[in-house]
């Protein structure tokens, strides 16, 4: 179990390299000046990204689903894919309206056909019309579908209480990854002291530390407080933005709520904080709300901060400036695959949009079967119309069991000795407390939990991502699962991990 | 017609500023400290980017459709999209196989409807078991769906007469664009005098000089040779290169063939010479042949850079560092909003294609839709299956009237006074030279094709693309416009452009 990746980067990248090169050379006898593009003479700030949802861990896990798929013998019969919120690779089934819609889209000559019902044809006609040459196939405008982006701006007033939402604001995106790294690339700038310093909370989704990385902007870290169910604290968002003055040019201010790998749901105060917060130090909000229909805990309750930002009145509703971001891939509906999403931008300087839309065109548009997907997300059937019964039953059934396993996830982690669990309160995923031995702790070289989710991969099939790919603080340990196996396969792998924790506590203590 | 576009860059924004600025804080009061992100403090490297493709010209032709629809009166009914690739919008319908099997894939219950052919269940059954929990619904791997990187790599080795493709060198990317903004990613480093120069053909595609621009990178023109039918010159190459040597580190050489805006087919010998100057000179290649099906000429063939480079011999099929990016946008499918695409690397550092991965998979995949649809593109029907024959007739026509348009659209051209055009041999564009009178150049602070464009624009309703939006010799004057029109209206477009050029040069001599 000495896999190479498991020991820290540098050491490794050097003998790697050296290897490789040789190896290279000799294969395919490079000339002398050797090649254009090497590690060394690549982007530097490409070579700093990582993302760890999709790092060495699943690179092993799929690698052992093909020794398996060849008859390899092991202690399990298939690899359990908890790194990721990927929910119909775990086995939820689409909403069978969204994807009748989506095949009428495809071949339009379905819609002669009497066995699709009368509201999906509707939907797809309206997209069809939208698009030109009414084929899906054709490029849209760079911001999105116009008629679309009319559906979120309706979409997002009625969540919102009927607080205002303009169509011009709505930027439709290849999932929402993309959103956020248009903004910050519109954000950072400056070089040495001036350089723009963007504030991430820590645990982080990986996405966020990947993209400052690649834009060579300055990461601005602020601790979540683990002991309060992973609340967000003014006071440390106070202290790691007075520190990170002294070396960079903090303009910008990202949050996830419900929370990403944390799954805590913010107050309705703590946010209003938070926007305080921002106007007195004249941040730039960045709302990453992709998980707003997956609101698990009592009492707890999602509240955008589009909404709480009006709700303080125009002193903050026409000055702080915010950015909030959707995507198809979450809540129900968990249609990663389409790369659907959309962002919408609040008192964003008129100048700015303009670049922000000569930006985007760059790359043409947003993929337009995600646009339609979305669209048929913040336009669902209606109770009046024939396939409402249908999808409310296949929505409620998806997110009543996802509160199902979010109860379980804490209930059974919380009985482990060594592992302490916050509530899962909404999102997707757990992050609970792993407590190593010290022996595990100092092998030679190893990240602890790191070595730990790949020794319980190894053993019982089980793909986690270790927390060190998220940050935690100094001497903690986590790892990061998603709560969206079967609920029965769940459970065998809440067991597993149970009897894993205390082997491999014993074996090391 | 003095619309503010027209006026040249700097002068326009900074009044813009201004106003907007006053406007702005009457309307909403911003704070004394102004906003976080504004035209001053936003990433300087964003406001050089530049895309004519979508730019003004664009802009104001959706305005006219909007005042069209809302009745108003105008010397045409309609506005003719001639300024981007973008066929099913000028009417071209999609390849029937492609969107049943697309249908099948997204709504898989059809896979019991018996008005499916079976050739295009089987396809959709392979594409869904390749996916997780079988739903396009879910992540695939950041690289792109392995069967699918597996037919990509059949269909080059069948292209390419049984030079070896190996799956691991395809990457599936969100168009092309995608993949090519990712590679020069990776190869743009340095500060000052080290900085990486990047070598692109003028005229050019926008999305080269816009993601250097957007990168950092330093653009190196080489001009196409307009009087031997835009062919590239090695000699013109040289001396480009070694002027560039003087101020920054040229890296990297950007060829598109067949040609886009100028449709020139590179004849065998040009590849060849530009292969060994790439090996000569040290620089990675990067072929974009997206309209490799798109060839029209009599004794014109594409040679894609790979086959070359094998054919070449060991001594550089083993060095020369390569990448080729194929669409599912253009050719005879023309499926834009699917945003598909692939890349091929050749002799990639094995430590930088560890890097290439990760940083793809921090945008998780490109859409499942698109890859799908990729994989229609690179494995239709075969003689043997029942969707063969309709598939054919439709490939057939689409790529015959193009040629016939192609020849037409040079034909015409050439009959009009001031208008000069050289054959269309591939692609879906014209780059026709206009003789502007002295007078109309003269016009204070315009940009003489752009003001050309813009009277076209208002006068005809034709939407074309100024050739300053694609770089042309100091002194010329020219435009772009596609050949996808149907026949009949694109006689139309031509007769129209014929009287408006006329009509142009008598009024400003």
């Amino acid at each position: 179990i000495f896999t190479p990746w498991l020991i820290r980067g540098s050491f490794l990248q050097r003998c790697a390299r050296d290897i490789t090169n040789m190896s290279q050379q000799a294969v395919n006898g490079v000339s002398h000046r050797g090649r254009v593009l090497t590690l060394d003479s690549m982007n530097p700030n490409v070579k700093r990204v990582e993302y760890a949802v999709r790092g060495p861990i699943v690179q092993r896990a799929v690698q052992i689903e093909k020794e398996l798929k060849e008859g390899a013998k092991k202690p399990f019969t298939e690899v359990i894919k908890a790194n990721i919120g990927d929910a119909h690779a775990m086995g939820q089934k689409p909403i069978t309206f969204f994807r009748q819609v989506l095949a009428l889209c495809s071949y339009p000559a379905l819609l002669e056909d009497s066995k699709f019902p009368e509201d999906a044809k509707q939907r797809a006609r309206r997209i069809l019309e939208a698009c030109g040459g009414h084929s899906i196939g054709a490029y849209s405008a760079s911001q999105g579908i116009e008629c679309i982006r009319q559906d979120v701006a309706r979409y997002i007033e009625k969540r919102d209480g009927g607080i205002p939402s303009n169509p011009d604001n709505i930027y439709l995106s290849t999932g929402a990854s993309d959103a956020i790294v248009t903004i910050l690339k519109l954000l950072v700038c400056g070089e040495g002291r001036d350089r723009t310093g963007v504030m991430i909370s820590i645990p982080q989704y990986p996405l966020y530390s990947a993209a400052l990385a690649d834009l060579g902007a300055v990461q601005i870290n602020y601790y979540l407080d683990e002991d309060n169910c992973w609340s967000l604290n003014i006071t440390e968002l106070r202290r790691a933005l007075s520190a990170a003055r002294e070396h960079c040019n903090p303009r910008v201010l990202c949050i996830i709520n419900p929370g990403n790998p944390t799954g805590q749901v913010q107050s309705r105060q703590c946010i209003e904080d938070v926007i305080r917060f921002a106007k007195e130090e004249h941040l730039f909000l960045m709302a990453d709300e992709v998980y707003q229909d997956n609101v698990y805990a009592e009492g707890c309750q999602f509240h955008s901060f589009k909404k709480v930002l009006f709700e303080m009145g125009p002193e903050y509703s026409n000055t702080v400036e915010m950015a909030s971001f959707h995507s198809t891939s979450k809540c129900y509906m968990g249609e990663c695959g389409f790369r659907g999403g959309y962002m919408e931008v609040i008192n964003l300087d008129p100048e700015v949009k303009a670049q922000l839309i000569k930006l985007v065109s760059v790359r043409l548009c947003p993929p337009v079967p995600g646009q339609a997907l979305l669209d048929l997300v913040v336009n669902p059937p209606q109770p009046d119309e024939p396939s409402y019964a249908t999808f409310m039953k296949e929505r409620t059934a998806v997110l009543s069991a996802l509160a199902e396993k979010a109860r379980l996830t804490e209930q059974i982690f919380n009985t482990v000795p060594g592992i302490t669990c916050n509530p899962v309160q909404g999102a997707m995923y757990t992050f609970p407390r792993i407590t190593l031995p010290q022996k595990a702790i100092d092998k030679l070289g190893l990240v602890p939990d790191m070595f730990y989710c790949m020794r319980l991969l190894d053993e019982e099939g089980i793909c986690l991502v270790p927390g060190s790919g998220f940050g935690q603080r100094e001497g903690t340990y986590h790892f990061r699962m998603t709560i969206l196996p079967p609920t029965e396969k769940l459970k065998v792998v809440l067991q597993k991990i149970r009897e894993f924790q205390l082997r491999f506590t014993q074996e090391f203590s």
